[in-house]
């Protein structure tokens, strides 16, 4: 049986499209939150292979999803770069913050070690998920993991990391390259264990000034996928620069990703001129829309299905999953992207 | 003696470009925090003419801006239809959150008798400034402010606006269209008493997907724009559709505005490529980069002025200015800019 996610990300489309979703394996499924209530705490989780095996199946029986994505966090990478994370529940991840100083001293630590029990999660999945499930693996990217790590956390309009671009464009140099690097070793570890796709999540890579989004996006998301090429690892690589706008082109045309993931605020349209003809293209419904349902939903499921109709397409939202979503919602969005086939 | 601004707006490029800052009245100036102190609470202080004139003014002594812009607040609109607004130090603005119930009998108040301060405002402005020096004023866009209306605040993701837009679209249009209406008749009585350009702020038109873009921004705007030239009001409306990306095109076609202001995070060229030539654009420095200051700040003003060279532009920033800008750093700017003219 092949698997159609793979079919799409060669560049063939497929009708209806293979579907899955960001944070699928979420809160929003009481089986999730179940598990989730036997872990000491989110990077224990994160770390506990049997558990995060789990989890990723979950909406897979469920639902039935084209593609099963690893469950982990993009805050696991700064841990083999000796920083601390912990989660505070309700208010996210909690870093230290960093500054200029520490980047300078800063060294990857042993990435395969560390985040080994990561590895061994797909390795599971690999051998677990039915054959026409496609394994994606994934990383944050460095520019999005650096605004975390500078921040110590969340933030509105991560001031500081965008201040120390400004201010000491060699630290964010630094760090941005000394990410990469880790993630490249993380990137490798999943593929060899089985990942057959890769994604790299910049959440962050909105309101970025054109020499800014070369630096902290196209760079090291460019140094991350020639990485894996040189390393032998040519699976392929979905990007998401959440938020980029315009810059969506310039990421299509150098970040040497192979598909793209389009947040849901990204004009369709336009999308579908200005992006080359022959990229695979990921999204987009507003997970707002998810969570109304209804009709609205099948409008926009419509809208998207039609719009992408003659090009390699793999429906998605374009952001997770809230916690909030019914069930039944996400079993109206797959039967309506369906309609009653496969 | 001419204002620059004013030659810009109506399509004539001048060099160097007028120059003036979002949030030129602020924190980071000495003196308006001085005035900032005599005041009972930020309602009070945006709704006492006197102080709201001098505080308008600081920044045209010290910086010699080629505009002045009305110190006020998106969020008095709300007042004029019978919310609450309050302002908690260290939390921003605070309303009562708004149900689509609440919107049913929700009406549209004495706008000009509850605003009437503003308008004196700008009738001791248009007295006040220096010949040169044109006045600007504005309003929240009618999504802007539905959004702090229902989420009673600031929110990261203005999660149940989106949500009342897909799941109650009839409650959120009444809403936008009572926003809207009340908006016209406060630009109205803005320029009446002088206001010589308009701006609409609608700082949160980031991540919607295309009809939303449409039924929430533009309709609303369109619905302002018409209204005040139906009403003999003829001044030029900059519009500020933050984040929109490529919905920018779509902003540039239909909402009527008559100028763009452009966010940071936009791409120069790509703006410069797709919204029409004869348009006038402002923006676009990242606040990011006045807080850093030095060569880096230098870089930035040359490369945004060289891009917009052959266009009606307005240097401003792409966002406001923040508390922590030295004062330093903005004579820093206006003297890269004036390059030593004006």
């Amino acid at each position: 049986m092949s698997k159609i996610l793979l079919d799409v990300l060669n560049g063939n489309p497929v009708s209806p499209p293979p579907v899955w979703l960001m944070r699928q394996a979420g809160r929003y499924l009481s089986e999730y939150r179940e598990v989730r209530a036997t872990a000491k705490d989110f990077i224990d989780f994160c770390l506990s292979p049997d558990k995060a095996t789990e989890v990723t199946l979950q909406p897979i029986r469920r639902f039935g999803f084209d593609a099963a994505i690893l469950f982990a966090d993009i805050l696991l990478i700064p841990m083999a770069l000796g920083r601390k994370v912990w989660f505070v529940a309700g208010e996210g991840p909690q870093l230290d913050p960093l500054s200029a100083a520490d980047i300078e001293n800063m060294e990857i630590g042993d990435v395969e070690g560390l985040l080994g029990p990561v590895g061994q999660t797909v390795k599971n999945l690999s051998v677990s998920l039915p054959d026409e499930t496609a394994l994606i693996g994934f990383a944050g990217a460095p520019w999005t993991v650096a605004t975390y790590m500078i921040e110590g956390g969340g933030s509105k309009d991560r001031w500081n990391a965008r201040r120390m671009y400004w201010e000491n464009p060699e630290a964010m140099a630094r760090l941005l390259d000394l990410l990469a690097d880790a993630t490249i070793r993380y990137l490798i570890m999943q593929a060899k264990a089985g990942a057959e796709v890769l994604k790299i999540f910049d959440s962050w890579a909105e309101g970025l000034p054109p020499p800014m989004f070369e630096d902290v996006v196209i760079r090291p998301t460019r140094r991350i996928v020639d990485g894996l090429r040189e390393n032998g690892v040519n699976v392929p690589v979905i990007g998401f620069p959440k938020g980029a706008g315009p810059n969506y082109v310039t990421y299509a045309r150098e970040s040497g990703a192979n598909a793209l993931a389009l947040d849901y605020g990204l004009n369709t349209q336009w999308a579908l001129d200005a992006l080359p003809k022959d990229m695979p293209l990921q999204g987009q419904l507003d997970p707002a829309v998810l969570r109304a349902g209804g009709s609205a939903l099948d409008v926009e499921v419509d809208r998207i299905i039609s719009a992408f109709r003659e090009r390699p397409h793999i429906f998605n939202l374009g952001h997770g999953i809230t916690p909030d979503v019914p069930v039944e919602h996400v079993e109206r969005l797959v039967s309506r992207i369906r309609g009653g086939k496969r």
